[in-house]
């Protein structure tokens, strides 16, 4: 009755199933401001220099340089303040030999200045000062110490450069992104249309959440955890509810669902006759239908990897931690991959020191449910055994152990990757 | 003219915000599957035992475990198998002495049963089959190996007992905490309501993304970016616009969207004089107003940090890298305090390994840009160096290296947290 499963270690049937997946999906344009976790379809260039004009980085003067040359306590240069850059206007002030004019942060440079002075390292003399309005009214100031060419001014394309390249395809936008586009005033961007997943639960065991469970009943979990974790990557969740243990039945509602979108997630029950129900569905989906029957990880072994043209099909172990974790191994990296991303967010993964020994058994990767505390060096993993059915170990854990394949255990003190989870 | 601040380290400027923020903010209730990120608003305790019956965890036979014991593959105990557990259905099946009944992974376990045995350590002797409807067909197995009691079953409230609390109070809700709730049959949740955060630019020279920039203009990208973070703290961004540098004009936006919502960012200027309307206006709010007007960081050492009838009120310097920075250290925290959270989330902090020297001021919390890249014990930080009023250095970066406090500076070779960012 038990088969002998294809088993591939995780990150070779990754790759088997990514070899399967259509390229990127099509692009779509949003509102620039609406693009955070979104994925650019396509490199972004500068239209315009940043900044466009010369800026003052300080409160204080703008002055000719060569007029502050030697300038220091005791032997400061005399200016002559002669108006105003008003914040939000062009610099139209033009100084002459040893005149200043006053600027604010970030406002702009007059065309015949080449550095500020920071109001700090000045001193009124004498004369009137301007007023708030920005009436010229000329007076004296004293400079206490030189400046150079160009200090405290940003140039013109000091932060990006006329048609530089400033977000590669690919890029998951992040609000600084969004900033520098608007900041060129690209307020549209071209990004990949959102993976839609569709979601499908099976097992005459398993009921609607809303429903008083029976004697040998449970309710419908993996359907939602599995949602959120789609939603978490930027794919769209399609519920296509829960479907009884029969071969038709399952067919028809995996070929419907897998038609409107983009991958196919099947939840199974465990049991043997399930798994090879599930393993039937897929291949007749299409071409190439399963790619592979099991995987050498422990929770989820059983998991089924599969493609149809072009679109990932998962079957994945009915009980709920090895759903979540096979589906974060599979499902998750591929959504980002239709997306376009090819290097997986570090968001989430952090180091850690485990507090107690853990055995495993080599030539699989196994992944611990873990609590993390602050200690002196850093974090601290402790595991939260318990079968890999209770979904409570993954509620009382804030993260995900990996042990790698080759390692027969770990060790307390041992510093080891943990996926926060 | 430049007043002297007072500046705190910033987490001694954060717990001053904290103590006058009022307590967590009212709670809504929502449907559970809908509820991912949100923050529990109350502690959750269990309706019911989580399993509700005694299920199998393997594929087999369910067996009075007394009858299995001395069986070995040389001495194997015979048993008679006279029915089996449908799924999803109670198990009425009543064992006598030798007797077993068929039940799959997930199954209901017989009353009269107290123990599973695999399929593999089985042999099927003589008889008929269960046919598949499930018909009794009885027939005899040879047992290849004992059972104890209770092996290869799962016992009720062996993942959550009766009125466990199944989640505290102030808890971010994950996929998998969702996942726990509805197996319970929670299929509504209360949760803190978001916070609203009220956000307005301000300064003459700033316009809104969609003009073209004259000399002397720069985009507005500040409240963006401010609502990109906000989103992904919880929170509900409610953008004002952006304000002249008017001392009326100022008072009265920021008095009215700060009715509006439970916390008001400003992002001002970086000249001395608009920052000092800032410290006006947010003092003419409500009271306490200013609480301290400057933080040991940079970027951002002018920020101003207040308070008006327990909503927090922030003026951010205007640059926009700063004003990232500085709301991470203020408005991020206190969108998740306000939630109930007293933790912040660990997702987004990393360890990584420093590959060259940074400068730093001691008494000073610096937070340099960084490009993450995998090493062979780790990831490598390599500082984006960059004038921090220029955006493309978030843009180009990973994330934040944060130099601590009373470090002088960093040496290559050092590891170091970041922020991802």
């Amino acid at each position: 009755m038990p088969e002998f499963f294809n088993v591939l270690p995780p990150d070779e049937a990754r790759e088997l199933l990514f070899r399967h997946l259509t390229a990127v999906l099509p692009a779509e344009t949003l509102p620039t401001h609406h693009a955070n976790g979104r994925v650019t379809s396509k490199a972004v260039f500068a239209p315009h220099a940043l900044p466009q004009f010369r800026r003052s980085t300080m409160d204080g003067y703008a002055v000719r340089a060569a007029d502050t040359f030697g300038a220091s306590e005791s032997l400061p240069a005399f200016l002559q303040v002669i108006g105003e850059v008003p914040m939000g206007k062009p610099a139209t002030v033009v100084l002459g030999l040893g005149q200043a004019a006053i600027v604010h942060t970030g406002g702009m440079i007059p065309e015949t200045a080449d550095a500020v002075v920071q109001i700090e390292q000045t001193q009124t003399v004498s004369g009137d000062r301007l007023s708030v309005n920005g009436e010229r009214v000329p007076f004296e100031i004293e400079v206490l110490k030189s400046v150079a060419v160009g200090q405290n001014v940003l140039q013109v394309g000091e932060d990006v450069g006329l048609q530089a390249e400033i977000l590669p395809a690919g890029h998951i936008l992040r609000p600084q992104d969004v900033g520098g586009l608007l900041a060129l005033g690209i307020t549209a961007v071209s990004v990949v249309r959102r993976p839609r997943v569709g979601i499908l639960a099976t097992g005459d065991e398993v009921i609607h959440p809303e429903k008083v469970a029976g004697p040998g009943q449970i309710r419908d979990i993996n359907s939602y955890t599995v949602a959120g974790l789609v939603e978490q990557a930027g794919g769209v969740p399609v519920l296509g509810g829960i479907i009884r243990d029969n071969f038709a039945a399952l067919e028809t509602a995996a070929a419907s669902l897998l038609a409107e979108t983009d991958m196919l997630v099947m939840s199974a029950g465990s049991s043997v006759s399930v798994r090879d129900m599930t393993v039937q569905v897929v291949d007749g989906l299409g071409k190439p239908g399963v790619l592979l029957h099991g995987v050498a990880t422990r929770p989820g072994k059983p998991t089924i990897v599969g493609a149809v043209a072009g679109k990932p099909v998962l079957g994945l172990p009915g009980n709920p931690v090895s759903a979540m974790v096979q589906f974060d191994m599979f499902g998750v990296p591929a959504i980002y991959r239709m997306q376009g991303v090819q290097k997986m967010p570090r968001r989430g993964l952090v180091w850690a020191q485990l507090s107690q020994n853990i055995a495993s058994e080599s030539g699989r990767e196994d992944y611990i449910p873990a609590r993390l505390d602050d200690g002196q060096e850093g974090l601290i993993a402790t595991p939260v055994f318990g079968k890999s059915n209770l979904i409570y170990t993954l509620v009382n854990a804030d993260g995900l152990i990996k042990i790698p394949l080759n390692k027969g255990g770990l060790l307390a003190g041992d510093w080891v990757e943990v996926r926060l989870f």
